[in-house]
C-alpha cells in the first residue's frame, strides 16, 4: 500500500464509528479485511476489539483464522470471557492452544463451563455493564454510582439486590429521578422484574425480548443472584444467526458449514445425511416407475410429464409446508390443532383452485401437442389429484414433526420433496395405467 | 362461559403483563381470542389497545375482522395514527368506513400520507415518546422535564434541537447526570447523532439498528426537524415479519396471503405466477424428453432414474442458491465479486465430493438392480456431471438476480428448481443417448 493511502486509511479508521467499520468489513475481501484489521489493531486495540465483537460470527472466525497467530491471540485476549468461550472451539487448534496458555486458571474454568453448557444458551452474550445496588441504599447513592460510571457504559436501569446479591427489583434511571434523594430503593423499585435465567436458550431469550419490549434484561443464576444483563442488540444478532440457520435447514444444509469454508469434506459431511435420504427415496421412485414399465411401453408419451408432475406437486407441497412450519414457529398455528385444521383446509381449498387452473392449462397443451389427444385428459386428471394430495402432505408433515418434538422447518426441505416424488409419481402412473388401453385406442 | 370462569378470566387479564396477554393470544383459537378480547376491552380499554398493538399483524387483522364492527371501530380509534395507517387498508370496507368517519380531517390526511408513502417505510412505527429540548437550555431544565414525564414513558436519551426544531445532538440520561445543573445542553451533547429519515425503509432501519447498537434512534424529516423516535423492539417485529416474507418467497408464495386467510381466490392468484413459470419450464422439459423418445424406447430403464436426477441436482442447486442468497443478504458475499467467486468455487468443490459419493452409491445400486449392468455406469456419469452443473447454476442465479437489482431470495425457489429440471434432464438423457448402443449390447 502506498504510504499516503495508508495514512488516510488510518485516519478513516480513527474517525469511524465501530459499527461502521464492522459494516464496511463485510464489503471487503478477505485480504483487505486482514490488512485493515492489522492497521486498526495498531492504532486502537480497544476499537479493534469492539469491531471484532460486532462482526458476524463467520466473518469473525474467518478473520481470526487468517490473521497471523500472534495477532489473533492478542486480539482474542481483549475479548470478554463469554465471547472467548463462544469462539474458542471454532478456531484452529494451535490458536486455541496459544490463547488458553495465556488465560488464568479461573477464566479457563469459566470458559469450559460455558462451552459445556452449550453454545445455545444466553451465557455467551451476558454482559457486565450494569449497576446493582443494595435495596437498603438511597436514591442519592444510585445517582452517585451512575455519575461515577456513566462515561464507561450506558445505564438505563438500576437493579436492586438484597444482602445475598439476589435480584429484588428494577427501576429506570428516569423514574428514579422523580424521587427525593433520601428515598430507600426498596420503597420505589418495581418488584415484578422480568429476569432471564443463565441457562435460558437463545431462542427463548428472543421470544422474551419480543414479548416484553425492554432494551435490557437482567440475568440471574438458580438462586436468583444477579450475574449480568443481556442487551437487545445482541439479541438482534442472535435472530439473524437463527434466520440463516432456518434457511439452511430448508435446503437440507447446516449453518455450521459457514465456519468451515475451507474444509470441503466437513461441509460435504454435513450435507450428506439429507442427500442419502433423498437417494433412498428416489430409488423407491425408480422402483415404482419400473413396476409401471408395461404401461409406459404401451404409450411412451406418458413419461414426458413425469418431471411436470413432480415439480408442480413439489411446489404446492413446499408452500403448504412453509405456511404450516412458519405458522407453528411464529405462534400463528397452535397446539390446540383447531388452527392447524383451519390452515390445512385453507391450503386444500387453494390447491383446489390452483389444481383446476393448472390441470386445465396442462391438459389443453398436452391435448394439442401429443398426437393422442386423450393423454391431455389423463395428465389433467392426475395433476389435479396430485395437487390436492400434495397440499395435504405439505401441511401435515411439519405438524407431525412438531408433535414429535422435531423441528418443523426441516420438513420443508428434502423430506417433503422426496415424499412428494414418491406419492405424485405413483398417482400419475396409476391414473395413466387405468386409462392406458383407452389411450391406445 | 360460567360466571366463576368469567370472573377468574377477568382477574387474570387485569393482572397479566400486556406482553403476556399478547403472547397467550397466539395460543388461543379465533373464537377464544374474540371472547377474551371483548372482556379485556370491558375491563381496561388502554391495556386492550396495548395488547392489540403487540399482536402479530395477521392475528391483529384477524381479530379486528372477527370482532363486532362496533367494537373493532372503538378499539382501532384508540391506536396511534401511525398504527391505524398500517392496518386501515387491510380491514373490511365497512369497518374502514366506520373508522374513517370518526377520525378528524387532520388525522385522515396524515393516514393517507403514510399509506401513499408505502407501508414499507418506518413511518408506521414512529413513536412520539421522546424528550426534545432546546440546546440553549440547561441540564436543570432537562431533569425537570424528565421528572415531569418519566411516569408515562421510558426515557433513555434526551435530544437537543435548535430554534427551528432541527436535531442538533443527543445525550443519554445517565451522562447528563454527571454535569452541573447550569451546564448548557449544547456544550455537552454528542453532535454525531445517528438519525433515521422518515422515508427510510424498514429494511434499512433494521440494518442501521444492527450496526449501531442503540435501543432508540431519532427520526428527522428532510429539513432535519425531529419528528419522532423508533424503538428497537418495533424493529424486532419488523424482522420477524421480514423473515416470514423471505421464507414464503423461497416457495414462490407471498406473505400477503396471511392477510387473506378466508379469500381463497386471492391467495391462489398470489401463487399463480410462479406456478405458471414452473409449468412453462416443465413443458420445455417434456419437449426435451419427447426428443429422446428413440433412446428411451431402445432402453426403457433409463427413465427410472429421471426423478432421481431431478431431485438430487435440485437439492444441490437449492443449497448453493441459499448459501449465495443468504450470503448476499447478510453481507457475507460482496459486490466486489471476489467473495462470490470464492463461494462458488467452494460450492463446486463440495459438489465434487458429494457428486463422487452419490454417483458411486447410485451407480452401484443401479448396476446390481437393473439387469443391464452398464446402466449403472451411465447413471453415475450423468449424475456426477449434473451435480457439478447444478452447483454452478445454484450459485450463479441468485448473484445474477442481485446484479439485476432483483431479490436474490426469489431465485432460491421455483426458478432454480425449474431450470435444474431442464438442464439436469437434458444432460442425463444426452449421456444416456451416447451410451445407449453400448447399453443394448
Amino acid at each position: 500500500m502506498h504510504k499516503a493511502n495508508y495514512r488516510s486509511l488510518e485516519r478513516v479508521l480513527e474517525k469511524a464509528h465501530k459499527g461502521d467499520i464492522a459494516y464496511i468489513f463485510t464489503y471487503l475481501s478477505r485480504d483487505e479485511r486482514v490488512k485493515t484489521f492489522e492497521i486498526l489493531m495498531k492504532i486502537d486495540i480497544k476499537k479493534a476489539s469492539a469491531v471484532l465483537s460486532d462482526l458476524e460470527e463467520d466473518i469473525k472466525l474467518d478473520l481470526l483464522r487468517t490473521l497471523p497467530i500472534k495477532e489473533s491471540t492478542r486480539i482474542i485476549l481483549t475479548l470478554s470471557t463469554n465471547e472467548i468461550a463462544q469462539i474458542i472451539d471454532k478456531v484452529p487448534k494451535e490458536l486455541q492452544k496459544a490463547v488458553l496458555e495465556k488465560l488464568e486458571e479461573e477464566e479457563k474454568e469459566k470458559i469450559e463451563e460455558i462451552i459445556s453448557s452449550g453454545a445455545d444458551t444466553i451465557k455467551s452474550i451476558i454482559k457486565e455493564d450494569y449497576i446493582a445496588i443494595n435495596e437498603e441504599e438511597t436514591v442519592l447513592e444510585c445517582l452517585a454510582q451512575v455519575k461515577k460510571i456513566s462515561s464507561q457504559m450506558e445505564i438505563i436501569y438500576i437493579y436492586s439486590v438484597d444482602n445475598k446479591n439476589r435480584l429484588t427489583g428494577v427501576i429506570s434511571l428516569a423514574e428514579i429521578l422523580s424521587y427525593p434523594e433520601d428515598t430507600q430503593l426498596k420503597d420505589i423499585i418495581n418488584k415484578d422484574v422480568i429476569a432471564l435465567k443463565e441457562d435460558t436458550s437463545k431462542e427463548e431469550a428472543v421470544e422474551i425480548f419480543k414479548r416484553y419490549n425492554f432494551p435490557i434484561l437482567p440475568v440471574v443464576d438458580e438462586e436468583r443472584r444477579l450475574i449480568g444483563v443481556i442487551h437487545i442488540y445482541d439479541i438482534l444478532d442472535v435472530i439473524s444467526e437463527k434466520t440463516t440457520e432456518e434457511f439452511f435447514k430448508m435446503a437440507g444444509a447446516r449453518e455450521e458449514e459457514l465456519f468451515y469454508t475451507n474444509q470441503i469434506f466437513k461441509v460435504a459431511k454435513l450435507r450428506l445425511p439429507w442427500m442419502l435420504f433423498a437417494i433412498v427415496g428416489e430409488f423407491i421412485t425408480a422402483f415404482i416407475i419400473s413396476n409401471f414399465s408395461s404401461t409406459i411401453e404401451e404409450f411412451l408419451p406418458i413419461i414426458f410429464f413425469l418431471p411436470m408432475v413432480a415439480a408442480i406437486s413439489g411446489n404446492i407441497s413446499s408452500q403448504a409446508a412453509i405456511i404450516t412450519a412458519r405458522g407453528i414457529l411464529t405462534g400463528r398455528i397452535m397446539e390446540n390443532y383447531k388452527d392447524f385444521i383451519l390452515t390445512l383446509i385453507k391450503e386444500i381449498k387453494v390447491a383446489f383452485v390452483l389444481g383446476l387452473i393448472i390441470s386445465l392449462i396442462v391438459g389443453i397443451v398436452a391435448f394439442i401437442w401429443i398426437i393422442n389427444h386423450k393423454l391431455g385428459i389423463v395428465v389433467a386428471l392426475a395433476l389435479f389429484s396430485n395437487i390436492l394430495i400434495a397440499s395435504v402432505v405439505g401441511g401435515l408433515i411439519p405438524y407431525i414433526m412438531y408433535k414429535l418434538n422435531k423441528d418443523p422447518t426441516i420438513a420443508t426441505g428434502p423430506i417433503i420433496l422426496t415424499l412428494n416424488d414418491i406419492i405424485g409419481i405413483t398417482i400419475y402412473l396409476s391414473v395413466a395405467t387405468i386409462f392406458v388401453h383407452y389411450l391406445k385406442v
